[in-house]
């Protein structure tokens, strides 16, 4: 099974390259570019899974322990 | 409009990132884990935007300018 995790700012939260990005864009000369939030992709194979939900929960398990830093970031868990 | 660009290393560049993340899991007990890739996403709003082709196409340019490293890095948008 193929495992997909996004991981985000929370709300509220100051994203600084998010910004950096966005002033970027407008030097470019696209001032339309507002609100402006990096996140992280992580993607990997569960070898020898087979059941989704015990999957997501390993997944899920993953991301409290390594994959998102849970004060500051919320993620979002895809199983296929 | 809202848009959003993931950008992932092309295949068989390497990604140390992931490697990282690969070999952390591993130690963290989930040995399972395997083919880690690490990419990163770019959500932002496009105001006064009305035509989803033509913000598809703007956002396209931004990828090439400035958000994606196309040497190593591919590219994929929703417009939404």
């Amino acid at each position: 099974m193929r495992a997909k995790v996004h991981v985000f700012l929370k709300p509220g939260v100051l994203d600084v390259q998010g910004k950096a990005v966005e002033s970027a864009l407008h030097g470019l000369g696209w001032p339309q570019v507002d609100g402006v939030r990096v996140g992280k992709t992580i993607e990997f194979d569960l070898k020898d899974a087979t059941d989704k939900a015990a999957a997501e929960a390993q997944v899920k398990d993953m991301c409290e322990k390594l994959l998102a830093n849970t004060v500051i970031e919320s993620y979002r868990i895809e199983v296929a």
